[in-house]
C-alpha cells in the first residue's frame, strides 16, 4: 500500500538544499544529510514505481550520456533513471579516442545541452582526467546558463571517474542498509573491501576508493585488504581514516585477505590494477608510448598471477561472521571456473549470492534517479506528495 | 469515426486470458483464440490512432530490443510499437560475435531490465540456437521477477528466429484477411508459399517455415513448393500438416513452381537456404572452420543458380485465380533487373503490387504493439474502451 | 510573465497555410510570411519552454533523422525539437557508402515511416546529390500516404544539403532580428559573407549559399566575398541578387575580404571549398576514381594554402562598424592558435564573441521545433493558445 509520508517526513529532518542545481561527483563532498536525501528519495521513487504511480518530473527534456568505454550495465541504469522521470537519452559517443579539452569541451557541451536537463559523464580510464573532465563540462553548462545560452542548468552526474564510482557505491550502501534494516544498524559491522585475483588487467580503482571512501561515514569496521604493491590513491585513504573517526567507526589496512574476512559482516572482494601503475599508464598514453603500454600490461598480468590465492573461496566465507557475510560485487564478476580459468570468486559462492548481487545493482537507476531529482527539484517533499496524490499510473492496468 | 465497441465485443468472445504476463515465441504455441486476439487488438490500436486517439498505456517504462543482424525494417517495427504505447526503445547490440550463454546471459538479462516492460530479440542466423536463445532470457527474466530483482516481468517478443518469424506472419495474415474480406473468407483458399531464386545466398528459413505453421491454420489450402535439397525443418512440416487437419484445409507439397501457382489466390515467392545446409553452417560456425564456410557459401550459391528459373514471372501469375493472386513477401525482394541481374519476381509483377506490399509491412508495428498490449494488459477490454472515451489524443489538431 | 497573444497576434498577420503538410527543403522556396511564421513560432516555443508550460503537441510519433555524415550538432538540435514536441528520435544510419536510389530508396523511405511525423536529413557531401536525395524520400512516402500505406504523412526537414542549411541560416538570421531588436532595424544594415582560410578540405557549400540566398530578403546589403576560384553555384547567386532587388537592399560581390568588412554591421567569415571542385569530386566519386579524389584533395589544400590571409582578425573588425560587427559563425570554427596553428579567426576575436556565437546556435532546435510545428498543426494559434492555457509543465516545479 502507498505510503510516501515516511520518505517525506524522513527528508524533512535533512538538509540537503546545496543539491538543488548542483552536480555529483565525489561522495566526500557530500554531507552526511545529503548522501540520506539520496537514499530516500530513491526508495521513495522506488516505492512509487512499485505502487505504479508515474514518477515523471519532465514532460520534455533530455538526458545525455558520455561514455568513454562500451557500457551495458551503466547505460541502461541511466538510461532507466531518465526515463523514469520523462526524459530522453541522448548518447554522445565520443569513442575511446581521446577526449577533448578547452575550447572544444566547453563549445560542444553547451552544443548538446539547449534542452538537456542532466549529463551523465563515464570516464574511468586515466588516472587525473576522469574526473577533471566531467569539471570541465559541468563550468562550461555552468557558464553558458550565466549568460543566458542555456535555458537551464544541465547538472552533471559521475557515471564513474578516475576516482569514485558514486552511482556504483551509493547503490551498494542502500543494498546494505536495506539488507541490515536499517542504517542504524551498521554501526560496528565490519566490512572487508578486498583485493581479489582476476585474469584481465587494468580494472578501475574506483569501486575500491569509492567504498573506502563511503563506507567509512556509517560506523563500521572497514578493512582494506590487497597484496603489496596493489595500493589505492593515497589521497582517497586520507578520506576514508578522517571519515572513520568523525563516524565513530574504524579504517584499517591488512596484506592479508584472510584477516580481512575474520568475522566480516560484509565482504566485497574485486580486482583493481595498483594506482602507481594506472598513473604510468596515463603517463605512457600521453606520450603515445604503445610498446611501454604494452610491456606495462605483461608487467601487472605477471604480478596479478603471483596472487592466484586471492580469491573468494568457500573455505574463506566459513571464517566471516557466522559463515554467512554478504557477498558483494559491481559485477560482473570473475568466477572461478565459469568466466575465467581462475577467478574471483568460487562458482558456489557467486551462485548463493546470486539474488541479493542482482538485488544489489537493482537500486542504482534509483540512486541516479534520486541524484538527478535532487538537483531538478527545489521542493522534493512536494513534488513526492503530488506523485503520490496524482492518479497518473505508471501503466494502465 | 470511433467505433472501438466492435473490437472489444471481438475480445469478449475469446479465451486469451494465459496471454497475460507470456512471451510470444512460435504462434503454433498459441491457441486460435489468442491469435484472434492479437489481430483484433491491431486493428484496435491502428483505429485508435487513425482516430487520432492516445494509445500510451506506459507513462515510463523500457523496450530492449537486441538484434544479432543490421535490420532496418525490424528495428523500425519494434521502435514504432514500442512508441506507440509509450515504451522508450533501448538497444542491447551485441553485434554479430557469438551469443553470451548460461550465466552471462542470465546476468545481463536481469541488468538490464529493472525497468523494462518488454525485449524484443532478433537471433535468426544458426540453427537452434536463436529461439533457444530467447527462451533463456525468458527465464532469466522470469527468475529475476520472482526472486524480487526486478518489480515486472519484463515479456519477450520473438523478432525472428531459427524456426518461426512470428511477427512477420501474424502481419502477413492480417494482411490477409483484410484483403479478402475477413477471416470467414479463407477457407479452401489457395496459398502458395515457394521457393525462388536469389543471387544471395543463406536466407533464412524462418519466413516459410512460420507461413506453413500459420497459414494451415485457417482452412487455406496451403502448398510448400521448392526445388528438391531446400527443405525446410521437418518438425514444422508435421505442425503444418497437423494444423491442416485440425482447420480443414490441405498442406501439401511441390517441386515444381507452375504446380504451387496454378489457381493459387495467394502467392509468396521467397528465396531461402535448405535446411539441412544451415544445420551443417551452424556446425562449422561452432568448430570455428570458417574454410568450411567458405566452400558451403560456394556450394550453395552453385546450388541456387541451377533454379534460376523458379521466379514469380507475368507468365506464371497468369495461371494464378483469374490471373490475380495476391503476391506476397516480407521485403526487401530481389527484383530482376532492379535490385539483381536475376532474382525472386519479375519487375512488373513487384510494381503492379507494390501499395498491397507495402500495406502488408504496416501490420507489423501494431501486430508486435498487440502482442505486448495483450501480455501487459490484464483487462484489454477496459483499457481500450478507457482510451477510446479519453480526451487524450495522439497528437494536437 | 507568460504572453502567449503577441506571437498569436503577429501569425493573425500572416499567410502560411501552405506549410501545414509540407516539408522544408530551400529557404527561396518559402515566401516572407512563411519565414516570418517560422521565426515567430521559434520565439513562441522557446517562450513557452522558458515558463515552464509544456510544448508537447505529439503524445506517440517518431522523428526519423538520417545523416551521411557523423554530426554531433544536427544531431542533437534534430533531437532536442522532436523532443521538445514529444516525438521520439531514431536514427537511420546509413553511413558513408552511395546513398540507395530508385526502388530502394522508395521502400525504405516507406518502411521506416509507419509512425514518422518527420524526417530529418542531412546529406552535403556531393553536388547535385543531397537535395535531389531529400526530394526523393518526400516523394516516395507522400505517394505512401495517399495510397493509404502511411495514416500521416511524414513531413521532410533539410538539416542540410549540397545547396542550401535552412536551419542553420534561419538560426542566424533570428539570431539576427534579436541583437538587432527587430526584422525592421535590418534595412541597410551590410552583411559581409566572406571566405576565410582553413587548413581543412572541401568544407561544404551550404552555408554561404544559404546565407545569400537568405539574407538578401530582409533589405540588408549583402556582400559576397572569396578569393578568385572559390565560387558559389550560380544559381543561388541569382536568387541573392533577384531577392535583393525585391527587399530594397543589394547583393555584391568581391575579392576583397577587407571590402566586404569595410563598415560591415555583421561578418560570417567562413571557409568552404570552390564550387567547380565540388562538382568535380562528385563526378570522380561517382567514377570510383580515388586516385583523382586524392589528387584533387591535395589541389585544394594548396589552393587554400594561397590565401592564409583570409582571416577574420582584430585589424579587420577594426573596420567593420564602429569596430563593433556582429561576428557570426556556424560552428565549429577554426581558430588560429586554439584548434589549428592558422585558420578562419584570430582567438581573441572568437573569444570575444563566444557568446553571442552560442546563443545564434541556440536558436537551432526551436527553428526545426517551428518547422515542424507548421507542417504538423493546422491551426498554430489555437494550439499555441491551447499550450500557454494548459497546466501541464515542462518540468515540476
Amino acid at each position: 500500500m502507498l505510503n510516501i509520508e515516511k520518505f517525506i517526513n524522513k527528508l524533512d529532518t535533512l538538509d540537503f538544499k546545496n543539491m538543488y542545481e548542483n552536480d555529483f561527483f565525489l561522495t566526500w563532498e557530500k554531507t552526511d544529510d545529503e548522501l540520506e536525501a539520496v537514499f530516500t528519495v530513491a526508495d521513495a521513487l522506488r516505492h512509487l514505481r512499485e505502487n505504479n504511480k508515474s514518477t515523471r518530473i519532465f514532460d520534455s527534456g533530455l538526458g545525455i550520456s558520455l561514455f568513454r568505454d562500451n557500457s551495458t550495465r551503466t547505460r541502461f541504469s541511466f538510461a532507466s533513471a531518465c526515463n523514469l522521470l520523462g526524459l530522453e537519452v541522448q548518447d554522445l559517443d565520443e569513442g575511446k579516442s581521446q577526449m577533448a579539452h578547452g575550447e572544444t569541451v566547453r563549445e560542444t557541451a553547451n552544443m548538446i545541452s539547449f534542452m538537456a536537463d542532466v549529463i551523465g559523464i563515464r570516464d574511468d580510464m586515466y588516472i587525473g582526467k576522469g574526473n577533471a573532465y566531467m569539471r570541465e563540462v559541468s563550468n562550461a553548462v555552468k557558464e553558458g546558463h550565466k549568460a543566458g545560452v542555456l535555458e537551464q542548468r544541465p547538472t552533471l552526474v559521475n557515471l564513474q571517474c578516475d576516482i569514485d564510482h558514486p552511482t556504483q557505491t551509493m547503490a551498494d550502501m542502500l543494498s546494505i542498509i536495506h539488507h541490515f534494516g536499517g542504517v542504524e544498524n551498521l554501526k560496528g559491522k565490519k566490512l572487508a573491501m578486498t583485493w581479489a585475483y582476476s585474469p584481465s588487467y587494468g580494472k578501475p580503482l574506483s569501486v575500491p576508493q569509492g567504498i573506502i571512501g563511503l563506507m567509512t561515514r556509517f560506523g563500521m569496521e572497514v578493512v582494506l585488504a590487497h597484496p603489496e604493491g596493489y595500493e589505492v590513491m593515497p589521497e582517497v585513504e586520507e578520506i576514508a581514516k578522517k571519515n572513520a573517526k568523525v563516524s565513530g567507526g574504524s579504517f584499517k589496512k591488512t596484506n592479508s585477505m584472510a584477516e580481512a574476512f575474520e568475522n566480516a559482516d560484509i565482504v566485497y572482494p574485486k580486482s583493481w590494477a595498483p594506482f602507481a601503475a594506472m598513473e604510468k599508464r596515463t603517463q605512457l598514453y600521453g606520450e603515445g608510448n604503445f610498446e611501454g603500454i604494452n610491456a606495462l600490461e605483461k608487467e601487472l598480468l605477471a604480478q596479478n598471477a603471483e596472487h592466484k590465492d586471492w580469491e573468494c573461496t568457500e573455505e574463506l566465507m566459513k571464517i566471516t561472521k557466522n559463515g554467512k557475510a554478504l557477498y558483494m560485487h559491481c559485477l560482473p564478476a570473475d568466477i572461478t571456473g565459469v568466466s575465467c580459468i581462475k577467478g574471483e570468486v568460487e562458482a558456489s559462492v557467486f551462485d548463493r549470492y546470486r539474488v541479493p548481487l542482482y538485488k544489489e545493482a537493482s537500486y542504482k537507476p534509483y540512486i541516479i534517479a534520486a541524484m538527478i531529482f535532487l538537483s531538478k527539484i527545489k521542493n522534493p517533499q512536494k513534488v513526492l506528495r503530488q506523485l503520490a496524490s496524482s492518479n497518473r499510473t505508471r501503466k494502465f492496468e
